[in-house]
């Protein structure tokens, strides 16, 4: 099961040298979960050829502009390019009324449903539980409220050993409840404990999406072990007094939380247009935990 | 005095093939007018190397998400750039309304002024009246309330034949005043008129904005004999019917404009999607006005 994210924006606050505002597009199972929507999302997503008409889902964090600003453009792109299948939207309850006063003034009436989930931005809870995932809030420490999400694959069935159900003539009917872990009970009264007729699937991967916070070990047990980590990274740790002003975290602190959760693998972005080259932050997040890489736009990394 | 307008997005209602939603950059004088301000313009003007810095005034035409939706980014973006100079912002009353939603609950309070001029949308006025220009709305005729701009520059002062005044000792002191037409009374008693030591400064130019609109010739008189015209023309006219549908004009209708109104030179813009290539609107349009041009992005058209 494909369970790749896609980086589309990797510039905190203001665009500059071709970094643009937060968004990511996760796909899972070829449907698209699009974290955070910053402007000129759709053009990112047409430059990298990631399908918007794929959107299933729509996750937004916070309502600083440079993650939100680029959601009407792009509704109102699949609206006008005949978009029927509903968006479901979870976002802090204040986008909606956003959402509908841009609507309004436009005099759009969008052609497919809009589902919007107001996210609870004190307390994480599940939003999201489908067939291929759970998505979880993380109650993140910014200037505004602000979550970030944890998406958990779920374990798939069983994998049936195939020489093993053939040589006992299991019926195929039989197959899917081999793959739910039962035991095979056969004709002739024997039975075959499951485990000798299948094997565990893939442990299923955790992604979890952190931006924008200050440094807070608050929600460190919630994405403990995770396989791959996003967390922003706008300073370096010689800008530490102006991270904290500003509810951020540096590159170093970021290494540290990938570290202290035990996680198998960090991407750091959010980057401030005060580094042109980027060297300088992933060198730093690298000294505490070696696996990072820098979320470079049109990159996508295997979860 | 420059006086020259940067197409920055060329593209009608959703971005694709490298075209960007509308937005000009009007250069007077080195003072920027800003000319609608869809989503990525900010990205377009760090492309284009557009210095956002020298914005003094924006003009937006409608509500419709394309003309506007990078219009928060913009002023977020300059406001955490420390500017303070203020901006006059011209605009239909209910973007106010979308603007402060945005910044409250971004918890943003601007630190330069942002000057909220609401334009009539019913009756053409003039709304802008400074040193180098002035600035009419135009009514335009779409689904939604929309008005075009017309920039036109003032007539300068007269310009001093240097070998005339020198010859005569005319003292520095009266230049300012032959500047704007007085006769020289020299010391002896003579009156040399004006136009023996002066003569006329440029036929003052003039630009007219006009997007987005159906064919209808209600702003034919204001706008005739200007120097440039800028008209979109988002069909061909074989698509005459959904143009008028969708209230907007097809390429040959924007060369007729250009022709009743006998403009200098026409330029066409607002490409709907369904155009990869733009041969066909340019050929159109040329087939009636010869002088019209595509506004590619990124070109610079002196008016």
């Amino acid at each position: 099961m494909r369970f790749d994210v896609t980086i589309l924006g990797s510039s905190s606050a203001t665009p500059i040298y071709n970094r643009n505002p937060t968004a990511q597009a996760l796909n899972i199972n070829e449907r698209l979960y699009l974290i955070d929507c910053g402007e000129g999302t759709q053009q990112q997503m047409l430059r990298f050829d990631v399908k918007s008409s794929r959107i299933d889902y729509i996750f937004i964090s916070h309502l600083h502009g440079d993650h939100y600003l680029g959601l009407l453009g792009l509704l109102s792109s699949l609206h006008l390019n005949g978009r029927k299948k509903p968006i479901t939207l979870f976002a802090p309850p204040h986008l909606k009324e956003i959402i509908d006063l841009q609507l309004k003034y436009s005099q759009t009436e969008l052609h497919f449903p809009l589902h919007f989930h107001p996210t609870n931005t004190v307390a994480p809870e599940v939003i999201l539980d489908n067939q291929d995932i759970t998505v979880e809030t993380i109650i993140l420490d910014h200037r505004i409220p602000c979550t970030g999400f944890l998406f958990r694959q779920k374990r798939r069935l069983r994998k049936i050993i195939k020489e093993k159900t053939e040589a006992l003539d299991v019926p195929l009917s039989y197959y899917p409840i081999l793959k739910r872990g039962v035991d095979y009970f056969a004709p002739d009264g024997t039975t075959y404990p499951n485990v000798e007729l299948t094997t565990n699937s893939e442990e299923p991967k955790a992604y979890a999406y952190c931006s924008d916070t200050i440094y807070n070990e608050s929600y460190f047990k919630q994405i403990a072990g995770v396989d791959l980590l996003y967390h922003e990274a706008t300073f370096a740790n010689d800008m530490l007094d102006r991270a904290n002003e500003t509810y951020h975290t540096t590159a170093l602190q970021a290494g540290e939380v990938a570290k202290i959760c035990g996680v198998k693998k960090l991407i750091i972005g959010h980057f401030s247009a005060r580094y042109k080259t980027l060297n300088e932050l992933l060198e730093e997040a690298a000294s505490v935990f070696p696996n990072t890489e820098l979320a470079i736009e049109g990159r996508t990394f295997i979860i």
